[in-house]
């Protein structure tokens, strides 16, 4: 096919956000400054988790699909309880050829927000952090951005200054951070940074800071053939840095924010450099409209912790078909963090009222999760 | 993750036509009227094609596909030659072990453009026979589009005003063809429609001009470990009503332009529905935009035919490790259409210089497909 293109726009300026609204994350001027904790000692013995690849020598590609014959007991670290229990069910219910809610496996799509969900987002979500150390480092090369509000204050107080931006400040950083580069530079810039920075409060790299019990749900979903795919806030290229490593889920399955990005030829090779510029918010109403064009089908299965993912929840669970909703709810200051209504970084509110009104499954971390994260030895 | 949003819209007005440029499809005065030949004979006496699923009784279920171990001789409908032995020969060295181009499968990305490369796409893209009509049934209901310029030549010729629509006119109308109704509710729109219709010069449905050589060579790809994409300028949504039951390539793998959506709930049920705007056209470079968005990875397999396949078969066979790009050259007027430089529809001009240059396989429907479609008694 060959459709001529003519270089006009338009754009649809109506009341609705659309997919083109700006993001704007609402920190407020109390958000969390980073604290320096000693690494938290598990509460529980650590047992090893055999259902996910380890995270040993980096790589890009996929690792295999465990076979069935040997997929070990699913959801060890999940206590026994309710939740455990309802997401078995569901499972067996949806799989075994003789239920009336039998789906054949190419219905089985499932879908997993990632900050506070796949892996923990406080005090900040992590990308914001990588995105201000990147920043930083980039300032000298920049002397345009001197004239920009924030830099001042990340002469001054360096990193620690994100604490003090406002949403304006942070959505600029984050999109001035994955800019001018190519895509899969970016990727390998982000993949550097995993590997090296370490979270104020566990002194942990962050991907050691993704929850055990929930990795253990994206396997067991996937022995059950399922097919995962990412749906979150976070910059696509970013998640793909370690989505496939850490999750086993490749990249074409990971959906999330992206950049303007234009195609350029450099030294005879096609690459896709960032512009400064988000143009699509993978949250809230935007992660339905994502999902029905990427996926284009209706997931059955979907996970989520805030108000982010309200709409997703409410798209998965009201088709005709059977589903499951899930909301992980932090409520384990000692384990992990505890924050919903009122929270500036994983706003849980409307969902959770909702949770109620359309039977989705609430995932307490205190309560159902025996272990938060795997323990370092294990990583 | 929970990000606050703004109905706050920023647009790139530079010079990039970008991802939010206007479709507009340069389809001169001349385009060509729809003739009504008989079918036409097949040069050659069929044979079945064993690779791919009958398109029996219509299902949006995935066929299974094909254990290796009964997988018959593949690439039957191509007649022996360099093209064949080329396919073949790049297929055994990416899947061989022990050869220095071995790929991993999960690294086995190859897309197909749809219109021209996978079905024809003659006289016109058969998408745009569907707008019309459909928009000319909507006309009663939608008094104010009266003053639509191209109205009153719908009112006059029916479809066949077809041929004398300017581009914008038939960008609008396919616009509108999708806009108002929930994507789930147009799939089914285009899936009836492509049930019913017939095609002007061999009076067969339109699926049943897919180039039966082409899906083998789908086939053949699956067989061997390759993760098939469509990636073509129809909706997304129009091609998945009928991608899976013809190609076997399901919804999550089509990725094509795209209507601005939004998210509503009807009687309980979230539903996505289009707004009469292309939000994204997958053409041109934004091809290998849309395929790192979505993919994420280099596909190191692109099958096109014209040159809004240029770019992205700059992008596949550009990487570091081994490709090939497949332009499908029209050449073969008996059983198909002959058009090349100055075609209106499906042109192919600098693809087909470039190929020269980066060494892409041009494949003559004349002499490499012993068949061109498959035979209607075996569809």
């Amino acid at each position: 096919m060959m459709l001529e293109l003519l270089p006009m726009m338009t754009m649809n300026n109506g009341k609705r956000a659309g997919v083109l609204s700006l993001l704007v994350v609402l920190l407020g001027a109390g958000a969390v400054a980073c604290a320096s904790s000693p690494v938290e000692p598990s509460a529980i013995a650590a047992e090893p988790c055999p259902i996910l690849p380890s995270t040993g020598p980096t790589s890009l590609v996929a690792p295999s699909p465990l076979p069935a014959a040997v997929a070990p007991p699913a959801l060890l670290s999940w206590r026994e309880g309710d939740a455990k229990q309802r997401i078995q069910a569901f499972v067996r219910d949806v799989t075994d050829p003789s239920s009336a809610n039998y789906l054949e496996p190419a219905s089985r799509i499932a879908v997993f927000d990632n900050d506070g969900t796949l892996w923990s987002e406080q005090p900040i979500y992590f990308q914001f952090v990588f995105a201000i150390e990147r920043v930083i480092k980039l300032l000298a090369d920049h002397p345009p951005w001197a004239n920009k509000p924030w830099v001042q204050k990340l002469k001054k107080d360096g990193a620690k200054a994100i604490s003090h931006l406002d949403e304006k400040a942070l959505l600029e950083i984050v999109a001035l951070s994955e800019a001018g580069v190519s895509t899969e530079e970016f990727r390998q810039l982000a993949h550097t940074w995993l590997t090296e920075a370490r979270h104020p409060r566990f002194g942990r790299p962050y991907t050691d800071l993704t929850f055990l019990p929930m990795r253990e749900l994206v396997g067991f979903l996937r022995q059950n053939q399922f097919k995962i795919f990412i749906v979150s806030g976070g910059s696509v290229q970013f998640m793909r840095a370690f989505a496939e490593r850490v999750y086993g889920i490749p990249p074409e399955q990971v959906i999330g924010s992206y950049m303007a990005t234009h195609y350029e030829i450099v030294n005879g090779r096609s690459l896709l450099v960032s512009e400064p510029q988000l143009a699509f918010v993978d949250d809230g109403s935007g992660k339905p409209v994502a999902i029905d064009r990427i996926i284009g089908r209706r997931p059955v299965f979907v996970a989520g912790n805030s108000d982010g993912d309200r709409e997703m929840l409410e798209y998965g669970t009201s088709g005709p078909g059977p589903s499951l909703g899930l909301i992980v709810h932090h409520d384990d200051e000692e384990r992990e963090w505890a924050y919903d209504r009122t929270s500036h970084v994983g706003k849980l509110d409307k969902a959770w009222d909702e949770a109620a009104l359309r039977n989705w499954l609430v995932v307490s971390v205190k309560d159902d999760f025996a272990e938060v994260y795997a323990p370092p030895s294990a990583l």
